[in-house]
């Protein structure tokens, strides 16, 4: 799930409980996407192939097996749940390549703008084709409502974007609906399929919070080069002016000309050479990166205490082990 | 629903069958847009608000009517359809300015994008949730099933695009995905709400047929200047590289040079200024509009036969004439 050995071990019990439903999962993602169309297969495959850590659908197979599930029916959903995910990213990759476009226009990135608007509508179909053959109104509910709030959040984003009036609420409500609520949902399926609508609630919440926190998390890591490894460029966020914890931690205590700073590669987009430096010594400045950590941080905390309606099974050792490792990314 | 008088008079009979209901349905899809984030609604609106013939919606109410249908449920349905329309207009907006951005790449464009992309997104979401407070599998069968299918035939154009050989059955294969699974899912929902489950596979059958004329009959337009007021941009499909019925017919029939002629225009897509005027002249030299023309009138044909186990009534009479002022938009 990492190539760095110190994380993997942290999320060595969560892996040893899902690997085997894993396997499927992966193996009727690849079947939802044979179909006649050869794009369909070739363009999702190299995303679902180019790895990521599949948490999600990881946290719907723990959260089913944290309530006792013993049926089949986590693995439709688990898969249901990536390729609401992998849609989501088809359809974000579109918006950022329009801003990375504007340096460098190329006929090959206009037919990866269509490729991808149109194979995220087909997987995005696909999956409410799967919720269909699950069969349960309950599922389609919650799936389809948390992909509107998706949505809605994704909108959302484009109204704080290249906005420093942005505040830390709003961020978090952005960081609530675009991320968080898939988390939400993907723990509360376990319950669902358990039959056990009284663990619907605390699961829900324990999603919630640790979405957050894995949002607020990724965005640090966007300002912290020693991440780097993990896969994320850094200084994507900065480029495409994307306001998140440590822009608003450090702008609200930044002098004058540290605020015309931000105004200009920020709001304006006028990025030189040394601006992402810059920017992260400003951050480091005002301890904007610890204070967004310590954010993340409560909202793992909370995520530890919506699970305190579960007893401590090897389970639920696996999903806490998974919230410290979220926890544990940060620094 | 037009501008052109005569035309109206031909779809007197449906509108009167639909209006009252119609005005439900636009009352309940302003309803449907109203949330927190002010984007979803403005930008919905003004695709909804710029008119088009809401052609779709009233094929559910009339197909309701058809069936006797006495309930509710067909409001709700009709809102459905015409939201994944919209959801599809608005991504094929971003497939089609993505082209047109060759010309002139503003930033504008680029935020036209992004929001288009995520408020189809939402659009599509909000469909799959207001099917969900419907409350039927069939429903929500029938719809993902065609919003899977709709997917595939985008994704099946980008490779029929710029491709001189593409035959006329792959066309009408893109044709039939792409545009015309969403009149047969119309129509049938109207046997579903009734309970006639005897009259969803002809109602299917109407619809495709319909669905696959109306598409010529929009290539059609596409070379026929004379029917400019109807608000298509005569040329889009061939600035595009679109590979539709005039442009096959003309092919198949055209000489060495001509044959030069299409291939630098519409597959090495290098467009000249006289280019469409000349494409036009080929396409009229070769009856290139008739045949299609005539094409699109046999699947008229086809739907008219399978309204065939419908009586005589006021709701057939208005379907019918529903397909004859397809097929006259022809000529």
């Amino acid at each position: 799930m990492s190539n760095n050995p110190s994380q993997v071990k942290e999320l060595a019990l969560l892996q040893e409980l899902v690997q085997d439903d894993m396997l499927r999962v992966n193996q009727r993602i690849l079947q939802s996407l044979e179909n006649g169309v050869a794009l369909i297969p070739q363009l999702a495959s190299h995303l679902i192939a180019s790895g990521g850590k599949r948490l999600r659908p990881a946290l719907t197979i723990a959260s089913a097996k944290l309530c006792n599930y013993q049926g089949e029916r986590h693995i439709g959903l688990a898969v249901c749940v990536e390729l609401i995910h992998t849609a989501t990213l088809l359809h974000d990759d579109v918006v950022d390549e329009s801003a990375l476009r504007r340096g460098e226009a190329t006929a090959n990135e206009i037919w990866g703008n269509k490729a991808s608007v149109l194979v995220g509508d087909f997987l995005f179909s696909k999956t409410f084709q799967l919720m269909v053959s699950d069969g349960s109104l309950n599922v389609l509910k919650i799936l389809s409502d948390a992909s509107a709030v998706i949505a809605e959040g994704e909108v959302m984003q484009l109204g704080t974007a290249n906005n420093l009036s942005t505040t830390l609420e709003q961020y978090i409500q952005v960081v609530e609906s675009k991320t968080a609520t898939l988390f939400a949902a993907a723990f509360e399926l376990g319950a669902v399929v358990a039959e056990q609508p009284e663990k619907e609630a605390p699961l829900r919440q324990a999603g919630l919070s640790l979405g957050i926190a894995f949002q607020i998390m990724d965005d640090i890591l966007d300002y912290s080069a020693k991440q780097s490894t993990l896969g994320k460029t850094v200084g994507d966020d900065f480029r495409e002016g994307k306001i998140t914890a440590p822009i608003i931690f450090a702008y609200q205590q930044s002098n004058e000309s540290e605020k015309a700073f931000w105004h200009k590669t920020l709001e304006e987009q006028i990025i030189e050479e040394n601006d992402l430096t810059t920017a992260m010594q400003i951050i480091k400045k005002y301890n904007a990166i610890t204070a967004s950590s310590q954010l993340a941080e409560k909202y793992c905390e909370q995520a530890v205490k919506s699970l305190g309606v579960f007893p401590d099974t090897r389970e639920k050792q696996a999903i806490l082990e998974t919230i410290a490792f979220c926890q544990n990314r940060l620094y």
